[in-house]
């Protein structure tokens, strides 16, 4: 506003000798108008969901023309069979594909939707009132958090953490409490993202009568973690214990790595009452633009979602919901065959988490091998000294970094502290995150980036 | 609650005399149950999202399966080369089709809407900040108004309204102020929807400092009103003089009868700078079930809807945008010649307004003759003493009757109080929509019904 106000001085300035008043008249109307365009700001309660880190470095690669390895998603087609549910949809003639369908979810999709996780989590789901279909994951996210968060209400939220997790609890009108998930080995030669570990005590310590849920993400983006019994368990407990929701998001649950094994919280003893599911078409089959997602859970906890559903999109695309449910009865009839998607995707992307893995320690950085998921942590402290990172003007290091990489190495990742909130985001500095389901050849690419980089710093 | 609780007692009431204290703990732990749920009831923000007369009478024609004229879409497929771009972009080798894409909005898609609103408007829209890309028309509504009212803010809605108007506001914290449309010539033998006309000094009285905005909807659903440039004026000019901002929800702006012409609010004086503008491709390529809509208008306005949209949803389905993006492209290069779909429709369409015009008014109903959109209002009360209702217990007398005609008559219409306020419902009562986007068969059919319904009745 003072800059603006300046130029129309400046503009003035000009005016003044040929007309006062008409000078006056200039600065009154532009500032008027300022005024009465200041009823017109975003309203209050979104003020917290204003930045968005994702568009940042969007932007950044499209300048620097990076090797990508920041984006989650893969760099080759993922297979045709999936992408041709939706040419079939598109073109056969069927009066209903290309309108609307039911608000909740296309019917079609539900029922096998129902079909897979009531084996999976062995109970009947019933497809109408205890699944809804959403925009995204991401959609399912604000539904759940908006259904449950009245102004004032407490959740917890596990460091790190999806970076929308804490703006959707703000909007709401809730208060995030954050813990952090602790590096138990620091001195331990290799990093496993099964060495973070959450504090039991600390995390009972959160919990109050204000607290309405705790969000847990198993497989969890970015670190990797798989939870395990144990942990789940402990997280189980105290949610009964204090009769709190649990939001589990679940979107990488096809992306684990044997020994690793996923548990689903809604399958723990008495938690399906208190457990809100969430699932991704776009990671269970690698088509994140499908944006197509889901909640499970208890009726009366998915009926609330579905009034926010209701309210905010009303319905998703009739031809992305058909196709989807045919790739799941698809899949649903070869689950455990060697034809699985779910199953070859894994075997798929194994090695090239440990070809990335490999490619940065040999290189110097210290990366925490994950258990799921497909991005890899990895601390780059050892560049810090050797590099000069002065030109970047970001407050915490990693940002710097990563911008930094993307400028003169070209290789992009993403900074991790943007998965911290603000009081944690110094612990984080020293990491980055990078994504590993990409073409054999861009990996290879980035083992050269980083190779001929690091080989000429002393 | 009650219910449950006295069934509960039944329950215990059997096994009274066997032990007593586990009837005790029966009870006490399902009532104990039934305390903690209380805790996840849905946020008290959305309680005034509940009800949802879509669903109800969606469900009522699966039940009673009558000829349906209530949906607001074509009982026939539109154009196969709109479905065929989305089974191009499904098919074809682009590493991108299938993932995620710009979160405001797919760059062909709001490149190609630029370009058409552009020369509609006579001013260059800027593609990436004047333009946001939403989950249908409905999602761009909800980002308009989650972004502009805060508690307390009034927004002023004009009855009838889309039903989505009044719940929207109220989420959002804001209190609506209602003023009707009123028909100025009630003995005219042949009623238009150009005849519904608001007062303006009423609308001016609703005006104050609280009012945020008013939503105007041109060419008008369920009335089919297309407001002309004096109606336009009088409202854009009360937005100016009170400094309220305008969204003009203009989803039906292809579909209008000629002579009537659609005047878009933007294009008025000095009403750029307060206008969100909405569209609807669901509307347009007449594909609902693509779900894909818009909001235009100067940047500092959309960028505020820009926050919520990536807050709630992030981005839109990739290969719906690409594909609605060639629809577009392919529409531009058409306009003005016999080629084009937005012309033909309407040609298509104005035959089966008449059409069904004339089997109502033949039938004994009183038709509105709309000017714009694709369904008809139509006074039904000469019925009302020729048929029994008393088994119907709706509140209002237009409830009772659609639902009696779907069950008895096998004729789905959708009744008009829904698009009143609780105020005015009494005002709606003698009235039902009905869709004429239908195969000339199904018209047919409606008058076959009609027809042999009526000359039953004495």
């Amino acid at each position: 506003m003072i800059l603006l106000y300046n130029n129309i001085r400046r503009v003035g300035f000009v005016r003044i000798s040929s007309n006062f008043f008409s000078k006056r008249n200039l600065y009154s109307s532009v500032i008027d108008n300022q005024k009465k365009m200041e009823k017109f700001k975003l309203a209050s309660k979104y003020e917290s969901g204003q930045f968005n880190v994702w568009i940042e470095f969007n932007n950044l690669a499209m300048i620097t023309k990076p090797l990508n390895l920041g984006q989650g998603f893969p760099d080759y087609e993922p297979p045709s069979r999936f992408s041709n549910f939706l040419a079939e949809v598109a073109t056969e003639k069927n009066l209903y594909s290309h309108q609307y369908t039911r608000g909740m979810g296309h019917v079609r999709l539900v029922n096998a939707l129902s079909k897979l996780y009531s084996s999976l989590i062995n109970r009947k789901i019933d497809p109408l009132n205890e699944i809804l279909v959403t925009v995204g994951a991401y959609e399912a996210l604000f539904c759940a958090i908006q259904s449950n968060i009245n102004e004032g209400d407490e959740a917890i939220i596990i460091e790190p953490f999806f970076d929308c997790y804490e703006p959707l609890i703000r909007i709401a009108g809730g208060h995030p409490r954050f813990i952090q998930l602790l590096n138990t080995k620091p001195y331990s030669p290799e990093s496993h993202s099964s060495d973070w570990k959450l504090d039991p005590e600390e995390l009972e310590s959160l919990f109050n009568s204000k607290t309405k849920l705790i969000i847990v993400n198993t497989p969890h983006n970015p670190l990797g973690k798989v939870f395990d019994y144990d942990e789940l368990t402990m997280i189980a407990d105290l949610a009964k214990k204090h009769n709190v929701l649990v939001i589990s998001d679940e979107v990488y649950e096809w992306l684990v790595y044997t020994p690793a094994k996923h548990i689903r919280m809604a399958t723990l003893p008495d938690m399906w009452e208190r457990t809100i599911t969430i699932g991704s078409a776009g990671k269970t089959f690698s088509m994140t633009g499908w944006k197509l997602g889901w909640a499970y859970g208890p009726a009366n906890l998915i009926k609330n979602l579905m009034v926010v559903h209701q309210t905010a999109i009303y319905t998703c695309a009739t031809p992305v919901q058909e196709a989807t449910a045919r790739a799941f009865e698809h899949e649903i009839s070869v689950l455990g065959t060697p034809e699985s998607y779910f199953q070859n995707l894994c075997k798929e992307l194994k090695p090239k988490m440990h070809f990335l893995s490999n490619v940065l320690k040999k290189t110097g950085f210290k990366p925490i091998i994950p258990d799921g998921g497909y991005f890899i942590i990895s601390n780059w402290k050892i560049f810090e000294n050797k590099i000069d990172l002065t030109l970047e003007t970001d407050e915490y290091r990693d940002l710097r970094f990563t911008k930094w990489l993307s400028k003169n190495v070209k290789l992009q990742s993403i900074p991790f502290s943007i998965f911290f909130s603000e009081r944690s985001k110094p612990c984080a500095e020293e990491y980055m995150r990078l994504c590993f389901f990409k073409k054999d050849e861009t990996l290879k690419e980035a083992e050269k980036i980083l190779t001929t980089w690091t080989s000429k710093l002393s």
